[in-house]
């Protein structure tokens, strides 16, 4: 493997001294790129783009090309694992995913199996090692899973929701359907993330995209206890260095001390929760990711620079904090203000790593 | 005016002590129940069963009649005052609102006015007196209005949204603009609830359902002291007796604290917090309202009464707590299960009012 030139995102993740604070963009590889959208369109449709090793390359390739973001990652979907377990996933044309045949009774549940990602998802790793090779040092690479409450949302649901009330009733009338769904779910995670280390993941992140759905009492029951279990069956260092793992309950800012424990060295953060305070309220157990808001790119390069500004300030000196928004990018983003944004994190972050008062100009 | 014959929810309100803790239902006169669907059918479109002052009152007291509610809310939209305004709402069948002339311009910024309720709004304030003579003093009446912020949310995007793009784009991009657009719509929402209390309203609540689509400091700008301004501006009594105010801030659960000191007697929760945890982050300085997921009502009878026993324990012994779901309820809910979830409150809260131990029965 070549040697990678820049570390700095994967130090920040592990609280190590940084320079400057590294960033990357959820949904950096998207629809507000004319060129992935060509891509996109030569492929035919969404799955196709998600199954070629070739395309998923470059795709994953063309926001490093036009930003010196500080991380790549792997282009791929969430529900490449209920995919594999035959739930039969389809992207219907602007409607979004559709899972044909959706957990909905106990039969469905008992005969329920983690895929092996060898056999079923190999499109994946070898997505992963073609981008490793691709990248060829130039920054790391982030491999990701949804969170088990996520996937069995898909799995139960059929497809988005705006309630979630298929699952919802599940989790109360008969919860014990859904902890073995989410027990086979977990497995699937773990082999699947550990799949992508193997193939050359740097670091691995865990979308719990729906976990901030649940209340408080089911959060604690039916997503938590399966990310910390996530955790603690990844695989813990490749290629002579710790694989840092990320975690992020979109929603979930209520319960970042929970979250603090659960075994990831870094938390997401949606732009709920103030950066600064979340910092106090997990003390240095983990790093934090995050926290801007995607609409604020919808605002001018001035405006993304205050806001930057901002957010750099609340989190103050130090490592510990990789900048990108709290949600992925939107479509209808400006590419030029996603330069904006990257060029203003790392001018202005400079002032928080060297040794004088935060604010000053380097 | 009749005499008031329950005032449990206004008292659990003011935190004086109650013998059970009252509840009501966020849209409990809504599309779950066969009877409203009947009236809506009649009215034609739903502005027109708004705007009638007998068919409000119809489908107010539709609830009453098959549960044993604490409270009645007036039934009407958050969107009369854009509608009053002149911006042109309609709501087309299955699409949701849609506001024809939304505010995109400085031009059209400049031009709003607060109306005056007693021109244009009319039809609420008639609906308010004709529900309180029909009640006749079995409960008391709950006035509403949107906030501030979640009005303009409507007013700049032109109908809902997933992602308020244009409402942040000017956030960002013009925060004067949008200041201005929230001054103007503060003092609508002062008038309208005045109006409201004095033609009868008993409580008022003012639900500021995208608020938790902000960040944490946008929310502390744009939404927070708009909020407070309206409590300051209310007429504080009415018919010998403390009018109290409840605001609801979806998704705000990290910002309680900031919610307690805006002049409230009452804070909306929704089931993201933990009501027990809340309840000693305010102290004794607001009642709590909440804190249900309306998916609970997908379980069964069982399996609601387990999460409505979770719900009182958590909130402990004492005053200060009106049950209600965290969000309106679903259209899909079974009714016999919204008469369960009343039935367990009323039963199961006694033991939470007497000088006994927490949980014992009566």
């Amino acid at each position: 493997m070549a040697i990678l030139h820049n570390d700095t995102f994967l130090r920040a993740l592990l609280r190590q001294p940084v320079d400057y604070t590294p960033l990357w963009i959820m949904r950096q590889a998207g629809r507000y790129l004319p060129e992935y959208n060509a891509t996109r369109a030569r492929a035919g449709d969404f799955l196709s783009l998600c199954k070629s090793p070739d395309l998923a390359t470059e795709v994953t390739l063309q926001p490093l090309e036009r930003f010196p973001l500080d991380a790549a990652i792997l282009f791929s979907d969430i529900l490449t694992i209920p995919d594999a377990m035959g739930l039969g996933l389809r992207f219907a044309a602007g409607e979004g995913p559709k899972i044909d045949r959706p957990l909905r009774d106990e039969a469905a549940v008992r005969a329920l199996r983690a895929p092996d990602p060898a056999a079923s998802l190999r499109y994946v790793t070898d997505a992963v090692s073609q981008i490793r090779r691709a990248l060829d040092g130039r920054m790391p690479l982030i491999g990701f899973s949804g969170s088990p409450y996520t996937l069995a949302c898909y799995m139960i649901e059929g497809g988005g929701s705006d309630d979630y009330r298929h699952i919802k009733g599940m989790l109360y009338a008969r919860p014990d359907l859904l902890h073995r769904i989410l027990e086979v779910t977990t497995q699937a995670v773990i082999d699947y993330l550990n799949a992508q280390i193997a193939a050359g993941a740097q670091a691995v992140m865990v979308f719990d995209s729906w976990g901030g759905s649940l209340s408080h009492a089911a959060f604690h029951e039916f997503s938590l206890p399966y990310l910390a279990r996530i955790a603690e069956g990844l695989t813990p260092a490749a290629e002579g260095r710790i694989v840092p793992r990320i975690v992020f309950t979109k929603g979930g800012g209520l319960w970042l001390e929970s979250l603090a424990g659960a075994g990831y060295d870094a938390l997401g953060l949606d732009w709920a929760v103030d950066i600064g305070e979340a910092r106090r309220r997990v003390g240095h157990r983990v790093a934090l990711q995050g926290n801007c808001d995607p609409m604020a790119l919808f605002g001018t390069p001035q405006s993304i620079e205050v806001e930057v500004s901002r957010i750099l300030a609340s989190y103050g000196k130090g490592s510990g904090h990789v900048f990108n928004l709290g949600h992925g990018v939107s479509q209808f983003t400006p590419p030029e203000h996603v330069g904006a944004l990257v060029d203003a994190v790392h001018r202005l972050s400079r002032a928080y790593h060297h040794d004088q008062p935060a604010g000053s100009p380097t």
